[in-house]
């Protein structure tokens, strides 16, 4: 027994079955497969698949298509068939749809909709992205709290929701005003009879419209919701958030944070062209060139040292690696801590001190190692004694710069993953040759 | 009107309210609630508080806990309790709880439990606690394919499922092989009389128990379902795995990648204690300090180039630097996409040429600008473009180890986020003093 159909044998079924086939199983095919079908043949047969398959399936297909792809699967029907695709999507998707048309584009597709669905998208589209207005969906199940199970039941059956708003139904009053949530679960097994109000928690955990998404995820991360309420400044409940919307945003959050760290465009694509990928990097090696001169200037300042005792030129690599690993170790840390919420102002404080404690610990290991190693690289056992030294004042200056490089920033609103690693790594260059050469010259006569 | 109550006025209630107040709200508190107000107090409250809610509530605060705190909690009550406390708890939250004890106590919590339960709890913990059995729950609902919708709601009336496990009813024949799926949404709407086979979907998508978690993540990525069943060889089912086990393991998969690209243990806490950090971050420190002994050994070997030519000095940080950068960020775009799933070994040579393409021309742009900067600093021609050259050489080798390094460690089955970047920053330390030394002493006579 086979439980689900690979991809080839679906490519066959759409493209060379029968329709009466196709109409026999199509309802039980996720439109996810459908769409990974379409990517992978040409254009002429993915026009032939669509014209297939019946609209409430086209509908979700371009709701699983990348945001800028959608209008290009839409526009392939005509005026009337666009029309009935577009009333099977919610608002929230024809929002996402808009969300990358040009004016004209736009208003077409406005126009041809009925105008009180258009108004919501309408409003939809006046909250940030990247808020919990800009993620919810407008279709969700609102009762009233005088409303028996089995009066519940036969509203369910004649709006008959789609899925991803049926399991939760939110209590609301005659203001529209969010009173309390009761689960379909708790719907199930419930006595016909019984009376919502009996049911319903009224301690419901909501969002406001401009939290922002990060944090809205955070929410769904600790109580493990399905869906969340999202609310106005009168409470009136506008629309919910679910959970397969929050997997996308911490998906994209933590790319996001993943790319700037490295120093690269937070939109980079591993798949995109070569001028993206120069586009998203050549900047940041920029930024990072005029920093490293920064460096240089520090070295150049010290060339007299370095042309009579030639070895400090072999050791530079290793103090100013040290500190930028220890630097970017303490940076990682606090970067994540902070996105995960671990990490505030609140607990600031204390986590500081340890971090100059983990570098003064970390500084002494390393640097009373290297300075053996100098010691007896150089034959000087002097020499052993600047390099470690340096080493264990980098690294403390290391972690103390990867702490408080990204707080600052967060303290100034600038994501602390977007350029924490670019300071840092000044810091630790610029000061970690400092401290080695400076030291150098002022032990010179021991090192000749 | 509030909808929420805060923390200070739960914290109050759970302390110094009446028993008979606690009772009237508490099936409305989340117990993610409870679990912060009792981190925030003291021991001897704490115990004040559990004693003060029942025992299903006392079973979620625990589930809610981390992992090795979970037994903490469970010990404050006498033996009869801690009995009826696992009793409301389900067989995975057991497992985690019996995942961070040593033998002798886990005995005595299976010990504690009816039979049949700690059978199912023992089972669980033979699966790798990162594959789909690791994760999976084993309360899930179950139904035959000639129930009708009524039997169905009367059976789930009977069984009570609790709130995760009842969104998808799984259809199984008698020897429990998986049949298929229908939603309670599905059951809800449709009229009593629907037989269950008319309503189920038969292309279940499930996941085999051995699959890697971040597999099954990607699953639910995909198709966004609330829940998947797991099953075996046989197809018979063993249990679900639920979406928000799933927004868990996201977070710790993609803290694991941030945490290892950044050269720290992947399982260090910001607010952890100064010996944890230390023990997560000094080994790598060291393997650091031997590759940048490496490339003190390659500067090493031109120190009587250097001697003659200390501008050389100057220079060095910038060719390493930015080789370090340039390799860095293809690592992060090349990690990032494995992690996604968008890069493999198809299209893995399409975007290998387009990497060397953007080493090529990111190091041509930088050494361009680096040597007219060298040769105008250091009044020699020649010495321009040395710089430049080895610029473009070492951003070529960059972005080229940046690619094939975490490829080459996934083939290997090694968590490409794991050492990458000490491979690929050792090849651009070593390879860009190289290049920039080597063609210094090459060129001598111009530079002197």
């Amino acid at each position: 027994m086979k439980l689900e159909m690979d991809r080839e044998e679906l490519k066959r079924l759409l493209l060379y079955g029968s329709q009466k086939g196709i109409d026999e199983i199509i309802e039980d095919i996720h439109p996810a497969d459908i769409l990974d079908v379409l990517h992978e043949i040409e254009a002429v047969d993915v026009i032939k698949i669509l014209h297939r398959i019946p609209e409430w399936l086209i509908a979700e297909v371009i709701d699983e298509e990348d945001d800028e792809e959608k209008y290009a699967l839409l526009v392939n029907f005509s005026e009337k068939k666009q029309k009935n695709i577009l009333k099977e999507m919610s608002s929230d998707e024809i929002a996402d749809l808009l969300g990358s048309l040009d004016e004209i584009e736009s208003k077409r597709i406005l126009d041809n909709m009925p105008v009180e669905e258009a108004e919501d998208v309408k409003q939809l589209l006046t909250y940030a992205p990247d808020t919990a207005g800009g993620i919810m969906a407008t279709e969700y199940i609102s009762i009233k709290e005088n409303m028996t199970v089995k009066e519940t039941l036969k509203y369910l059956q004649k709006v008959a929701p789609n899925a991803e708003s049926a399991y939760y139904l939110y209590v609301v009053d005659e203001d529209e005003k969010l009173k309390g949530v009761v689960s379909l679960r708790e719907i199930v097994v419930s006595p016909f009879d019984t009376i919502i109000i009996d049911v319903l928690n009224s301690n419901v955990i909501s969002v406001h419209h401009d939290m922002d998404q990060e944090e809205v995820a955070h929410r769904f991360e600790k109580y493990g919701f399905l869906t969340m309420p999202v609310i106005n400044d009168e409470k009136q409940m506008l629309g919910i958030v679910t959970v397969d919307d929050i997997i996308d945003v911490l998906r994209d959050e933590t790319t996001e944070d993943i790319h700037r760290l490295g120093g690269v465009g937070e939109s980079e694509k591993v798949n995109g062209t070569l001028f993206e990928s120069v586009r998203s990097r050549l900047p940041w090696l920029f930024v990072n060139l005029l920093t490293a001169m920064l460096a240089s200037a520090t070295v150049s300042m010290f060339e007299g040292t370095i042309s009579k005792v030639v070895i400090l030129a072999t050791f530079m690599p290793i103090v100013a690696g040290m500190g930028g690993n220890a630097g970017t170790q303490t940076l990682t840390i606090v970067v994540r801590g902070l996105a995960l919420g671990e990490l505030n102002f609140e607990n600031a404080k204390k986590i500081f001190f340890k971090e100059i404690g983990v570098g003064l610990t970390n500084g002494l290991s390393v640097g009373i190692c290297i300075s053996i190693i100098g010691g007896l690289w150089s034959g000087k056992p002097v020499f052993g004694l600047v390099i470690g030294l340096a080493m264990i004042l980098n690294m403390t200056v290391a972690t103390t710069a990867g702490f408080l490089v990204p707080l600052t920033l967060k303290k100034l609103k600038i994501d602390p993953a977007l350029a924490s690693a670019v300071f840092v790594t000044t810091a630790t260059d610029v000061l970690g040759f400092f401290f080695f050469l400076g030291l150098a010259t002022v032990f010179i006569q021991y090192l000749i």
